[in-house]
C-alpha cells in the first residue's frame, strides 16, 4: 500500500543506535527526516552516515520519535508535545508504563502521545551500529492507552509497516509485563550465569559447549543501557523474579538433600516444568510447530557448507532453519538443518545419495 | 596412528544413547563390540542397529564400557571388575567423584578402572537417537586417579581419540566441579527460565526473540537422566547455585528499590560481571578471541543462502561461524556470517559488489 506510506516531515530526537537506524530507513524512503540530540557531534555523526539533516528553526514536523534512554524518555517527550502542538509523538523505549504516567501527571497533551517498542535491540549500541534493516521482521509493539484516538494513532503503525516490522499492539501494562518475561528477566539470568564463569579455571571453560554458549550469549549486553531499562520496569521485572527465585530455592533445598523423600520428584517436576515452557516459543514462521532436524558433517574448508546448502537447493527443498555446531579443535563442523516433518526422510535420501554423511537427529 | 587404535574386543553394558552410539563407531571400525543390558529388547534394539553382537558366554573383553545411568554406574562398575578380572572398565556417566568413591569403599579393584565423560549429550535419548558420530570434535574427559597406572589407563584416551573426540584429563573432583559450573547449572537456569514461560500470554510469546530461544533452548532436555545427573553431583551444583542466588537477591533487593541508594550500581556491576564472565567461553578453534560479524539479508528460498555461501568460497573467506536470525512473519532471513578480523572489510566489498544487501555489525 505505497499511498499508505508516512510522507513525513519526521523529527527524530536522540541519535543513537535506533533513532540513526530509522533516520537511515526512513530517508531511504525519501522523507523529509530532521534529527536532534542533546550532543552536537552525535547529530553530525548520524548526519554523516544519511540518516537525515540536522534539525532546524521553522520544522514543522507530522511525525516526532523520541529515541533517548528510557530515564529521560518522559521529559523530552513532554518537551516535544509542548514545542509541535500540531504533531504526533512517539518514543521507542523498552518500557512504556512509567513514561505514559509521567507525562498523565505532568498534565501533558498525551491526546497527541502514544508509545512503541521495535523489539530490535542488540548487544551493540550507538550511532555507529546504527543500519536500516535492523528492524525487518521484528515485532513492534504498539503501546495503545485510552487518551488517544485510534486514527491519531495510526502514522506510528504505518511507521513500523514502513520499516519492514510487524506491528502489534497491547496496553502500556501488558507491554511491560510482557518484556520483563521474554527479555529482562532472561537478560538478568543470562548475566548472573556468566557471572560465575568469571572465576572459571582454564580447564573448566575448555568443557563449554553449544549450551553454555547459548544460554549464556546476551550477557555481552551493554549494563548502561540495560541498568536503565531495569530500574524503568522493577516492579514487573521483581514480580517475575520472586517467582523464579521461589523454584530456584526449591531445587536448591531440595540438592542440598538430594535422598531426602521428595527431593527427586521436586528436581524432576522443575525439570518438566522447563520442558513444558520451552514448548510456547514460537518458531521462526511465528507457530510452534517443530520442524524436523538433520544433522550433516561438514569438512571445515571454504565451499563445504555452500556446496551442502547449494545440494539441497537443488533437491528443491526449503531449509527452514541451519546452526552449525561448534567443534574446538576439531577440523569438521555439524550443520543441523531444519526442515519440515514431509520433508525429512526425502532430504536424508538426497543427500546420502550424493555422498553426505548424515545423522538424522529427529526423534 | 593407525597402529594405536582399540583392537578390542570391548564390552559395552548399558545400550541407551551413549552405548549404543560408542558401539556404532567402534563396530565401524572393525572392532568385535558386546553388547549386554538389563532390558533384553533394549539389547536387541541395539543389536539391530549394528552397535555390535549380543554378549555371550566366554567373552573375554579388553576393556568394558559402562554406559548405564549415574544412579547404578558403580555397582555396574563394580560387578564388571568382578566378573572380567583382567579387562579395563571405564564408564561415561556425567559425575566422577561419586562412582570412584562408592568403588574405592567397596573394596572394588580400581587399578584396572578409570572414570570417562564424553562431553556428548543430547536433548534426546535411548538407542533410537544413537549415532556413531556424536562424539566427533567434542571434549572426552579421562577422570584420573592415584590407583590406577599411566599405561593402563592408556587404552581410554586411545578409545576417545578413535571416535573423534579430544581427550582432556582431570581428576573426578576438578570434573565434577567444571561440569557443574559449564553443564548442571546453566541446565538448572535455562529450565527455571523456561518454567516462567509456561503461564504466559500468546501476546508475551510473541514478543520472543533469538535472547529468550537461546537463554531456553536445553530447557527442553530429559528430566529423568537430568534428576539423576543433578542428584549425583548434588555438591558441586548447590555451590554454584548458592553463589548464583546470593548475587540474585542483591539484583532483586536493588531492583525492589530502584531509586535507593546504590541500587543502580549494584544492577550496573551484576551486568558488567556478565559481560566479563561470558568473554571467559572459547571460540569455535578454543580460542577466545573474537570473530567480526556481517549480517548480510537473505529472501527466504530455496537456494538463496546457497549463493551466499558459494559467493563467499569464490571470494576464498573462510567463514567461521553462521548464525541465521529468526524472522517470525517475514520472508527475510538475516544471515550472520563470522570471519576472522582482517577479512572483514574484503568480504563486505566482495559481497556489496554482487549485490548483497549487508550490516556490518562488528563493533
Amino acid at each position: 500500500m505505497a499511498d499508505r506510506r508516512l510522507a513525513g516531515p519526521v523529527r527524530i530526537v536522540g541519535t543513537g543506535l535506533l533513532g540513526t537506524s530509522i533516520g537511515l530507513a526512513l530517508t531511504e524512503r525519501g522523507v523529509d527526516v530532521s534529527l536532534a540530540d542533546t550532543s552536537p557531534s552525535s547529530v553530525a555523526l548520524a548526519v554523516d552516515y544519511g540518516a537525515g539533516r540536522r534539525a532546524a528553526e521553522g520544522d514543522n514536523p507530522e511525525l516526532v520519535i523520541v529515541c533517548v534512554p528510557p530515564d529521560v524518555t518522559a521529559s523530552v517527550v513532554a518537551s516535544e508535545l509542548a514545542a509541535f502542538p500540531e504533531a504526533l509523538v512517539t518514543d521507542v523505549a523498552s518500557v512504556k508504563a512509567g513514561p505514559l504516567a509521567e507525562l498523565v501527571a505532568a498534565g501533558a497533551d498525551v491526546s497527541r502521545y502514544i508509545g512503541s517498542h521495535p523489539m530490535a535491540g542488540r548487544e551493540r549500541s550507538g550511532a555507529i551500529s546504527a543500519r536500516a534493516d535492523i528492524f525487518l521482521g521484528r515485532p513492534w509493539v504498539i503501546a495503545g492507552h485510552d487518551g488517544i484516538s485510534y486514527r491519531r494513532a495510526a502514522a506510528v503503525e504505518q511507521l513500523a509497516l514502513d520499516l519492514g516490522a510487524i506491528p502489534i499492539e497491547m496496553t502500556v501494562e501488558e507491554h511491560d509485563r510482557n518484556v520483563a518475561l521474554v527479555s529482562h528477566v532472561p537478560q538478568v539470568v543470562a548475566s548472573l550465569l556468566a557471572t560465575r564463569l568469571g572465576s572459571a579455571t582454564d580447564g573448566a571453560v575448555s568443557l563449554a559447549g553449544q549450551g553454555l554458549r547459548d544460554t549464556t550469549r546476551i550477557a555481552s549486553s551493554d549494563p548502561e543501557l540495560w541498568v536503565q531499562i531495569l530500574s524503568a520496569n522493577s516492579d514487573a521485572v521483581v514480580e517475575v523474579l520472586h517467582r523464579y527465585r521461589a523454584d530456584l530455592d526449591g531445587v536448591i533445598a531440595a540438592l542440598e538433600a538430594p535422598d531426602a523423600r521428595g527431593s527427586r520428584r521436586t528436581i524432576a517436576e522443575a525439570l518438566a516444568a522447563g520442558n513444558t515452557g520451552v514448548a510456547r516459543i514460537p518458531g521462526k514462521h511465528g507457530q510452534s510447530a517443530r520442524f524436523s532436524q538433520l544433522v550433516v558433517i561438514v569438512d571445515d574448508k571454504p565451499g563445504e557448507l555452500a556446496r551442502l546448502l547449494t545440494e539441497i537447493g537443488e533437491a528443491g527443498i526449503n531449509m527452514e532453519d541451519l546452526r552449525l555446531e561448534h567443534s574446538p579443535g576439531a577440523q569438521i563442523g555439524l550443520a543441523e538443518i531444519s526442515v519440515v516433518p514431509e520433508a525429512e526422510d526425502r532430504l536424508a535420501a538426497e543427500l546420502t545419495a550424493r555422498g553426505w554423511r548424515i545423522s538424522e537427529l529427529s526423534a
